[in-house]
């Protein structure tokens, strides 16, 4: 017997049928003696609806209204999840942010957990009943509604089961796991059985969207063991854990892609202490969040700086660095969307030397250019035209043998 | 300056537009300098919306988990009435139950308020805002959500207007006040400027479906005057408040009817004490509320039994009394779904003889049989067939003289 925290998400809930077919994948872990508290999130499509319904109303929605407004998205899932098993004759209980006591500071739609009293839900679980919590939500410390943002319903399964000390936290999706990749770019892509927390927070960011990246960082930190795995299916899906030394062994785990970013160059800056700063400050400031920066040796006292920001965000920032570039007399700012980043992820890699190297060459044999190089302890990104980001991340994923799996040790 | 509440019915708020039409009307009153609070029902549609999920889900949706449900329709409205007031540059904030310390009994659908703590409504006022509150729900002891059942947004707006004291109570619906009969049958029927809150329970019960009975309770109990008008249009409408010698007047103040329910007889009873009891036990165990009841003069030991049930109850009832008809040797049950009942109310009833033989010959002079007469201190009820319903309306409405304003009281 366990306690177990079980999240489902928005296409798992998204109606009637697939409520019932998820409350009684419930009912079983329930039956078999173990503890179940289930996290919802709101019916897909309908936290859109919602917000449609606000953008009629208002132009910019009141950030507080607008988390009244959404979090009724997932009190509406858990209400019909805990009536469906009660209809079935089981014991269940819905709890809404300011019963399971979820506290969160004040920043409206993307509000952080501070503390979860935990005392509600163990009198239910004690009773012997199913509680269901409405994800994504949180009261401030006047009981006012708060949310977390998108996605926000994984990182309150994460916490949820951290305050309980939950032997294990399942994050129920569409896809059957983490992959080495993305399988749709590359159908040899192949399911982890396990993944570290740091790997799958490299992974997250790096834009495989399966797990909340917050959520991740949450559970490393409280050793919460998760699951990712599909409500559509049985298979046990991939666990993210703590590493160890199975894991290091291997030098790569998966390959990662994004073409969200835009990169922007500014030819001949005067190379003065604190040029860079005069550049990104007013960036930082549009909260405009930059990812790689190179800035090339100066050649007779001018440089070249070249990074890369969100797309959505690239117009701005244009017009935040031109502003700067003519004070200071740079050259000319450059932009270009049609970038890809793709990266090389796995703890293993602090141990083996060349695995860089071993991307540079296999990127290089099919003739693709690096534009930037990014790397940290336990991933390589690199920059390179977009038109080769399938290439790229097929090279590598065969590069570095991912199709089949590691031998086990002994 | 006043303490103003209002609260706006589902067709009132019953889209975008709408919503906007009464935060407008809102937002005049506050800019006049008055303290606002404001009611909100969920829009038109919105109930039943989530009641027809509710039965995708199960036969018997559990109480607990559709009140959970239910509550998110008037959440979604005061968030978006709120956040439309912040986009027009005022200031307001919504309120839900547990926000506003709206405290319930645990009769989940039907639930009974029993005291609310105005402290967080009166901070809010204080900072000069518009308070918006969630109606139709509030909270038990340990912060579970309840609701008070259909219409009971206006038991909420009159519970709030009597705790905090306010000068005033505006219900505002579809219809522009509280008239002498239904329009629909009678276009004769006048609008009346005040009508008494007795006058207004007897109509209410009656059938006269503009206000909430209970809430009409609440106001008369702690003396909140109540506006009934319309959200549609400008005019006062009618106010709802303590009776006076004018009002005293005036023998009859409306004709009420009501088509909802039938007509059950039971024929040759045996005439033994605590036979009634035998009866009608059963059929307040299974909650039918029976209306008029008609007990014969006993003859030869046996007696005739005659009462009234909601239609929707007569299949139920029949089953238990033909039970019972059949242990103590009763001679037949027979029912009738074709009947109707009008009544005339009036406080000024009470000092004006004769108010019943007029309304009799009344209805004689139309050849209008009566089945069966109830009398209160301030109604008097008719059965008759459905078929004679607006001829009786009509009939009543002239023979009181309702078509001309009361002569006013110098």
């Amino acid at each position: 017997m366990a306690l177990i925290v079980q999240k489902y998400g928005g296409t798992s809930v998204a109606n009637p049928d697939r409520i019932a077919n998820v409350a009684n994948r419930v009912a079983k872990g329930w039956r078999e003696g173990n503890k179940m508290v289930v996290v919802l999130s709101a019916m897909a499509g309908e936290t859109d609806r919602l917000l449609a319904l606000a953008k009629e109303l208002a132009d910019d929605p009141d950030p507080r209204e607008l988390d009244v407004l959404l979090a009724t998205g997932e009190q509406v899932t858990v209400s019909l999840f805990s009536m469906f098993l009660k209809s079935q004759g089981l014991s269940a209980t819905s709890l809404l942010s300011h019963q399971a006591r979820i506290y969160t500071d004040r920043a409206y739609g993307r509000a952080r957990i501070i503390g979860i009293d935990t005392t509600r839900i163990r009198e239910e679980l004690k009773k012997g009943r199913i509680v269901t919590v409405a994800g994504f939500q949180g009261v401030d410390e006047v009981g006012d509604i708060t949310t977390l943002g998108r996605g926000g319903s994984d990182t309150t399964a994460v916490a949820v089961a951290a305050a309980l000390k939950a032997e294990l936290c399942e994050i129920y999706t569409d896809v059957d796991g983490i992959y080495t990749t993305d399988p749709r770019i590359y159908p040899k892509a192949r399911r982890l059985a396990r993944i570290s927390y740091d790997e799958m927070l490299e992974m997250a960011s790096l834009g495989a969207k399966v797990l909340e990246i917050r959520a991740v960082g949450f559970a490393k930190r409280y050793r919460v063991p998760l699951r990712v795995r599909s409500s559509f299916s049985n298979h046990p899906g991939t666990l993210v854990c703590k590493e160890d030394a199975e894991m290091e062994a291997i030098p790569v785990s998966g390959v990662a892609y994004s073409r969200n970013e835009a990169r922007v160059s500014i030819t001949r800056v005067p190379d003065r202490p604190g040029i860079a700063a005069r550049f990104f400050e007013p960036v930082a400031r549009a909260n405009i969040v930059v990812d790689l920066i190179i800035q090339n040796t100066s050649v007779d006292g001018f440089t070249d700086l070249t990074f890369t920001v969100p797309k959505g965000d690239l117009a701005k920032t244009l017009e935040l660095v031109k502003a700067t570039a003519r004070e200071i007399g740079a050259e000319r700012v450059l932009s270009d969307e049609n970038i890809a980043k793709v990266s090389i992820v796995g703890v293993g890699m602090r141990n083996n030397a060349g695995v860089a190297s071993r991307m540079f060459a296999a990127l290089a044999s099919q003739g693709i250019n690096i534009m930037m190089i990014s790397t940290s302890e336990i991933k390589i990104s690199c920059v390179i035209e977009d038109k080769y980001t399938e290439l790229a991340v097929r090279t590598l994923h065969d590069a570095f043998g991912l199709e089949s799996p590691p031998p086990r040790r002994p």
